[in-house]
């Protein structure tokens, strides 16, 4: 039996992040009956600021006191990053030597120390960095506190829009998804929560189908733009929550991102990436597949490339 | 002596907005020192829902049953076409046949009746409505009820960052400054308000350093960008409130307007309009005429023409 995130434990959550994180806005959309929840307008520009905080925040003292680690080649890095400065504990990070070096850059501009490893290497070397320092790891969906503290976005949802019909919460490793799901069937039973993929990373969906957690090869799922979504797989901590939680999984195409993406700035005013667009996506193109009703799109995060912007905008 | 808006006329319409505009968080910037107040964030994209709600709202029944009025070719036509409908009120909006098609269809959209008349028209026949159907009319800046609904940004900031040294807004009319200032000199007396305007509209700076109010031929005023802020004049109501409580004007040209807009777009996550961007332009190009210390840039507006953006970014 594993264990789900409970009301409390989103609490406890919405606790630890006030006052870090921003609480976001839901915001009216040009379309009818569709909302936005914003979470590109958090510091590092995504979500996962919410489950870093809460993550290191329930740490020891002790462990506090020796630092953290992390290893993403994302989101997932400046949030630890960041959230680490602010509760002042110090944050080893290893990046992919791959990375854009923009997002390098931006974890180190948060003070984290950068550790720069080869692709090969970036499950192994903070494997090993763990073993020989004692250092908590950080992980970036599949821990009961990562997923609580991402659940404070359906907290808020709930606050703030109590007769929603429908959630859409894009989906890769599934902590967001997870949290989301497991506030909103506590506290909106009558709303249902659909997770969106892209098509050509729809692990998920797959498994969702299937009832059974399925992985993809990352060969398969680095094929879409929406590169916060290429996670091979959802977690093991995560498939349960959705299980439990979550209505249905839709995919959308690399088409839908990039006009879905496309409309959010130009009609929307709302700049997401792509991975934080596949919400959007699903409704303007697969409503026939949602319930009808007021709906939320969570926007998941900002951190668009500049030159993918130009290209959508071309 | 004219009347000032007071803490409590700005108290009152915050309450009068509660849960029609949008509660806009302050955001951090990457850029040290600089928090953004996102008023792109409101349903119609900018601020102006804040005075069109108070106002409207401030009517008697009788005035409220007629309907009302309003003549803009820009953001203050569709907010008081969004405010009145959702305060259940018919709404008249003449805009100049001139004005973007976007703007006018975005009015429609909101469900007033929009009258289209020649540019020279644009002051008589809103005029004319009045005289004829004793409709009341809603001002873009120039009435203490709008001064004090934008002045609620003024209230939210004092809330969000009590320790703030520095506000920068942006000057047309004058509306947004003068509320936000009034608020500002009220409960933050160690902070200081600044204006910002574009060197090519500078009308607002000019009769700041003259200590007499100026008028601009709109001719001068339409060479600007920055759509939003070609009014030739403060008005007579606002110029008091600036007066009294606005530190000083600083102008920022056209490229930094620019450059500004690219850099909140492309760093921040943000999609502001020229006009709502000059705030931020004034930070990162004049900070030598700012004050030290904590600073928030009210970013007014995110309608951007889709053609202005893409060459932005080109």
């Amino acid at each position: 039996m594993t264990d789900l995130v409970d009301l409390a434990a989103l609490r406890d959550a919405a606790r630890r992040i006030d006052g870090i994180a921003v609480r976001t806005p839901l915001l009216e959309s040009p379309w009818p009956d569709l909302w936005l929840k914003p979470e590109t307008l958090q510091p590092m520009g995504a979500f996962k600021i919410r489950g870093a905080v809460t993550a290191i925040s329930r740490l020891g003292a002790a462990e506090r006191a020796r630092g953290i680690l992390a290893h993403s080649s994302g989101n997932h890095a400046q949030a630890v990053a960041y959230a680490a400065r602010r509760l002042g504990i110090d944050a080893h990070i290893v990046i992919p030597d791959n990375a854009p070096a923009r997002k390098i850059e931006a974890t180190r501009g948060y003070g984290a120390t950068v550790e720069l490893v080869p692709l090969t290497e970036r499950f192994s070397r903070p494997a090993e960095l763990q073993r020989e320092t004692g250092k908590a790891m950080i992980p970036p969906f599949d821990s009961l506190d990562v997923i609580a503290g991402q659940g404070t976005v359906g907290l808020e949802i709930a606050e703030d829009a109590p007769d929603v019909a429908v959630v859409l919460v894009p989906v890769s490793g599934g902590g967001l998804i997870s949290g989301t799901a497991a506030a909103v069937a506590a506290l909106l039973p009558h709303a249902v929560v659909i997770g969106v993929e892209p098509e050509l990373a729809g692990d998920a969906a797959a498994s969702f189908r299937a009832g059974v957690r399925q992985e993809w090869s990352p060969h398969d799922t680095a094929r879409t733009m929406a590169d916060g979504l290429r996670t091979f797989s959802v977690g093991h901590l995560t498939w349960p929550h959705i299980q439990a939680h979550v209505a249905d999984i839709v995919t959308v195409t690399e088409d839908e991102i990039a006009e879905a993406t496309r409309r959010l700035l130009i009609d929307g005013r709302l700049l997401a990436e792509p991975s934080g667009a596949v919400s959007a996506a699903a409704f303007f193109f697969h409503r026939d597949r949602l319930p009808p009703g007021r709906t939320v799109a969570v926007i998941s995060g900002g951190n668009i490339d500049p030159a993918v912007l130009r290209s959508l905008l071309a």
